[in-house]
């Protein structure tokens, strides 16, 4: 089993996200996606449509991570431009391809008319390999270690199926959780701050409140690509709880 | 009516939004709370808890933004080092201040003890001021134009409180949408291309298409500071989904 850390950067595109219209769910979506196979999410970043914003975003973190997976901006309509802009991020031509066009011409010939706004959604960057859409069709594609997806969540889940087989992961980050009910951050912070100093960095310890009417408490979360590590973590986490006078309860376990 | 565009950008701070464990909805808070400022988000980062990555994000964004956001990793244990990147991220001394104290003292005399770790939640960076946090009392501050708020997101909303009026506005963005039941954006991207070249910038359409089982369509949207420009844009994106043949809906207008 290989160590390797693998880091992913993921850029969420459109201007609907950044004017609150549209709530994203496809950064958690991706990166739970990604942690089984190894691969971490390090960074996101929320751009508008504007190509200047997703060339600078796809140009800086394709070259400080082992990939970049973007959504949103690759439909039919004028601001839909996230595809040009990957091309230009790249320096390479961009026109509509023939594999794309046939994609569209089967999926709208007893449906509509492939008009040229629909045919926008054939234009791939030369050079990038196609990556299907089991939903709406348009394919989204992968440029580099840039893998490029619709922003629609149906859509873009549909397309994560074309894209595991493509990637290299590394060491798998595993988690587990601890729920202290009752228990505030301020009675398990010196005790969780020893469990990440002495852990060197093999774990990753969390630490995440919570606050409802009447109900109050603490998630503690330690994270690892060593399983003997996290098994260790968990009742250590627990002893945590348990010297601030709290339940401990163990809530979950999983690749993240 | 002044029509200068103020922006903001937003930071979002946590390894848990990035491995998908907690889903972020402070973004559209903030988007939503600023917008009637007359304050429009440009963009958004999520960055882990590591303190050169929030050093690097703050200090980019804020040379380049009138104002900066940031949630996340202001509580008590080792994981919150917000507090600590944003001083050195503005090269200022950082250490527990008299008037923070003061208020932690004040919340704590009756319920627990004000210990070590409690009282990193008094650190603030030498010349910020403090943001009143109405829910559990721990502030957070403004420094120069970045304002460091919680993640947790009720903490968070409460802070906006404290936030507002400090806040010198532009132009007010509103917008209109206008819905399209069972109107593939295929249909209606010409027709609005033309609307988004007429308007030159003063008005930015987008097309946000949904889907569900059983049930499709669109929502065309028209964003505007000038509410003449803003009405006509309601009529003409009605026309575009008239045209395409379907009956127009306006669902909703308000600033974003």
């Amino acid at each position: 089993m290989t160590l390797r850390q693998v880091k992913a950067a993921v850029v969420l595109i459109g201007d609907e996200l950044l004017s609150g219209r549209t709530q994203d769910v496809n950064l958690r979506t991706i990166a739970k996606f990604l942690a089984p196979l190894g691969v971490q999410v390090a960074e996101a970043r929320v751009v508008s449509d504007a190509p200047e914003a997703i060339v600078a975003a796809v140009n800086d973190l394709r070259a400080r991570h082992d990939y970049v997976f973007t959504t949103g901006g690759i439909g039919p309509t004028h601001d839909d431009k996230t595809a040009d802009a990957v091309a230009a991020a790249f320096g390479v031509p961009i026109d509509v391809r023939d594999d794309a066009r046939a994609i569209l011409e089967a999926h709208y010939k007893d449906r509509a008319s492939l008009n040229e706004s629909r045919l926008r959604m054939a234009r791939i960057p030369d050079g990038a390999s196609l990556i299907a859409n089991p939903v709406s069709k348009a394919p989204g594609f992968q440029l580099g270690n840039v893998f490029v997806m619709a922003g629609v969540p149906s859509i873009m889940r549909g397309m994560l199926e074309d894209v595991g087989h493509r990637i290299e992961g590394g060491a798998v980050v595993r988690s587990v959780t601890v729920r202290g009910k009752g228990i505030p951050e301020g009675a398990i912070a010196e005790g969780l701050g020893k469990l990440e100093a002495d852990a060197e960095g093999a774990v990753s310890f969390g630490s995440y409140p919570w606050f409802a009417p009447g109900d109050f408490g603490v998630h503690l979360v330690a994270r690892s690509a060593e399983p003997d590590r996290l098994a260790k973590a968990a009742q250590d986490l627990k002893a945590v709880i348990l010297a601030a006078g709290g339940a401990p309860e163990e809530v979950d376990e999983g690749a993240a």
